[in-house]
């Protein structure tokens, strides 16, 4: 039996190969390609992920795993060998669900449906773009019925970034969320001069901003040796290999946050890519527990520590050294407020921590209510707006900032949307444990010494990569499961404070 | 039986898609690769070229190809369909022949090669990678034997390299080379002091010479739409497609001359793949003819053009204005002296146009000699060094730099060194039939006007891809067959004009 298990091993390793390679040229396509690359590029990439896919779903795979199933699970649930049948078997026969002539179908309606939404949005013109969210919508109803799993047809859209999570629940985590958000935006939105962040709009010069990039992820831990910063126009993390794990952010020359926190960020994201087990290298358990887990780590360390007073006094030394002209004559005090400036805006990227949120519950509402029938895609920019001025307090003045800001929908993916907001609320539920655990934790980050914070991250989370579920590793580190509570009170505690009002 | 054609061209273009893959992959490890990532790279590189060679040696193509075969002819040997069906042809019996058993005890052979050359040229100890080269010449031997092209063994594996070529017509052309070429060494050595390139020795900022690099290759015509200059430790030119045709450069802050030279000759491999025919993307004809055409090509820019004196008073102006520490005193006439100066000297990829074809000969009488069994792996140092002293006129003084400088052996590249002189020779018959067509060309050069020669070698080389054979080409190009003479011709009148002595 081990012979077989070798052998599905080995079937799994060139499977990671090919996704390696495919994500090598979606890397190079962000960073370094030409602009005329292009075209070679999408058939290249359509290649070895048909590849990569007729392997995932072959007949050899599936004989496979039916042969070592019972063998592995006999060593244990927590056996490296259960664990990765789990993993192996969860790919494969969701792979092997949906049927070819769908994921064909998805794929020629998305690349359409990207062209249409670019158009679409230049022109503020939903109409346009309304038929292919239709069908977007309707093939990934076809494609939850599919799946079959869970209750709820959205069930199985969000069980693919997030699995084992359930529609229902998130829908009552969201809730809490929800009512938690909105007074305090009420009270920021009051307030609206109590916080200025008008520092951060002084030019600093693209290189050196590139430069305290990689200073500042270097100092947390992010390891050069295994990976590498460059720019790309949207920032991102990839991983090639536990060893090879890249980052990218944009910089702006007139507003520094925008490529420190997303270098900060992604390296977030990275250090939980090169934290996992190397013993996992090329299986399917060299992986985040889910997207939401993922985000977690990105927001804590772009929030919760970036956005936290001992950190930015710890920064603005750095910052005064590189940028005299600019933060020569900031105060500490006056840079924390700034980076923390919240209210109502339009775009969600750009969103700060308290309304980021309602502006991803928004599209979680819409996505399931489309998928689920009880919204027409027509309806839906009505909806959107209404939501809009409800929860984070500002409307829309037309689709092009509402509705159609996103590329998600135009790219096919339903179900992604509420992982980020899931990132959020375990971010703070992780970094009350950690607190707990590391009680010098705020004077370390004050001086700079991130390690202990990223040891205990690394030993609780992300050394076991795929092979602890979301659930498991949420109730093994806070002891309990998904909870808002923890987030609300940060955001109360530290928004009440900064803007003066009663928590 | 278009259907069928349809069917085989779908075929190879994905085989192209997967070849494209793999050079990115490797493109990446040389230029932006961390330096851990190096492990998963070599399983992501081995999956895809294995994928690669399974779908060329398959049934199915075989079938294909077996079916259009007939019908491909029956269009014309100049015919698109035939060229097609030819060159993958060769390329699918090619690969079939090699059993799949040798080509997986070349690969672990190379590998053990590799490390154990870079050990033994590191202590100049022969013995150590003796064994390892008696390996590689027997395996090479089988590749041969299995290949059964040509009357003699080293034909097989010429022709991997320069399709066509047989060793007694490249030893006929080499016996004429040296025979011209010993006489010019000999009169430059008497001579030794008659040029100075003290002038290039002055420090030039990095970040200039590579800013310069691009502003030259662009100014040639490189397109940097579809395609990139990058650093690496080696400069080479890599094809992704034909709209994605990369270069590198290798910078040394007191030697301007390493940069320049070596993005010029990677230029000139470049603009023979971005100008090869669109028609045949994703086809086996989206390649040089040959090796030895395509370094006809960067040898053509490197030192016809780029050694030249109307290049070097175009070039002048530019070196002074980005370094004028360096050049601002500098004449154009010393310049043009400096980048010329020969001599005999130990290592192959630093040698001058004179002696450059004398230390490929030299490898090329030994490998074949080796291969065919004229002459034992333990005896070929003392023949490197007796053929050392012979022709170039210096004796190395240690193995290190003498027979175990090249990583081309222990790579198991053996059949591949005498291409680069077949592009030496080409490179003057290629120029001699341009400065026919072009009679302007000198003062065109002068003047930074590279376009009309660009267009003209396009027109008659690169559009045709691997359309047409090399030996077609150059029969084509400059009516006759390979020939020394014009190569002979240019380095007498230049070197006995700058030596003064009788050409």
């Amino acid at each position: 039996m081990e012979d077989r298990f070798k052998l599905l091993a080995e079937r799994f390793a060139e499977i990671a190969d090919l996704n390696a390679a495919s994500a090598v040229l979606q890397w190079d396509q962000e960073t370094y390609m030409p602009v005329q690359g292009c075209a070679a590029r999408s058939n290249a990439l359509a290649t070895i992920q048909t590849e990569a896919h007729r392997r995932l779903v072959s007949d050899e795979v599936a004989g496979l795993l039916d042969a070592v199933e019972g063998w592995a699970r006999a060593r244990g649930e927590d056996s490296f060998e259960a664990a990765f049948v789990r993993t192996a078997r969860r790919d494969h026969a969701r792979a092997r669900k949906v049927p070819g002539e769908l994921v064909a179908e998805l794929a020629r309606t998305t690349s359409l449906a990207l062209e249409a939404w670019q158009a679409a949005r230049a022109r503020s013109d939903f109409a346009a773009f309304a038929p292919h969210l239709e069908k977007v919508v309707s093939l990934n109803r076809r494609k939850a019925e599919a799946l079959e799993t869970g209750e709820r047809l959205y069930d199985a859209l969000l069980d693919e970034y997030e699995p084992g999570a359930k529609t229902s629940e998130v829908e009552a985590a969201f809730r809490v969320l929800r009512e938690g958000l909105v007074p305090i935006v009420r009270e920021v939105v009051a307030r609206e001069g109590a916080v200025s962040s008008a520092v951060l709009n002084a030019e600093c010069a693209e290189a050196e901003q590139f430069e305290l990039c990689k200073e500042v992820v270097a100092r947390l831990g992010y390891d050069f040796e295994r990976g590498r910063l460059d720019r790309s126009a949207h920032a991102f993390t990839t991983t090639f290999s536990v060893d090879d794990v890249r980052i990218t952010t944009r910089v702006k020359k007139d507003f520094l946050p925008s490529a420190l926190y997303a270098a900060v960020h992604e390296c977030g994201h990275a250090l939980y890519a090169q934290g996992i087990d190397k013993r996992f290298e090329r299986t399917p358990l060299n992986d985040g527990a889910s997207l939401g887990v993922h985000e977690s780590q990105s927001r804590l360390w772009e929030n919760l520590v970036g956005r936290g007073r001992p950190f930015c006094a710890w920064l603005l030394p750095l910052l005064r050294k590189r940028f005299p002209d600019a933060f020569g004559r900031c105060s500490q005090e006056e840079f924390y407020r700034a980076v923390n400036k919240a209210g109502p805006s339009l775009i969600r990227v750009e969103a700060d921590e308290v309304t980021y949120n309602l502006h991803v519950l928004l599209r979680f509402e819409l996505e399931s209510a489309l998928v689920e029938g009880r919204l027409k895609v027509s309806d839906a920019p009505e909806a959107w707006n209404a939501r809009m001025s409800d929860t984070v307090g500002i409307a829309p003045p037309d689709d092009a900032r509402g509705i159609l800001q996103d590329i998600h929908w135009a790219a096919g993916l339903i179900g992604y949307f509420p992982t980020y907001t899931l990132g959020n609320i375990m971010s703070a539920q992780f970094y009350a444990k950690a607190r707990e655990a590391l009680p010098e934790l705020e004077a370390q980050l004050a001086r700079g010494e991130f390690a202990p914070l990223k040891g205990w991250l690394g030993e609780k989370l992300h050394v076991h990569g795929r092979k602890v579920s979301a659930g498991r590793l949420l109730q093994r580190v806070v002891n309990g499961p998904l909870d808002s509570k923890p987030f609300l009170d940060y955001l109360q505690r530290k928004y009440a404070e900064l803007y003066g009002f009663q928590p």
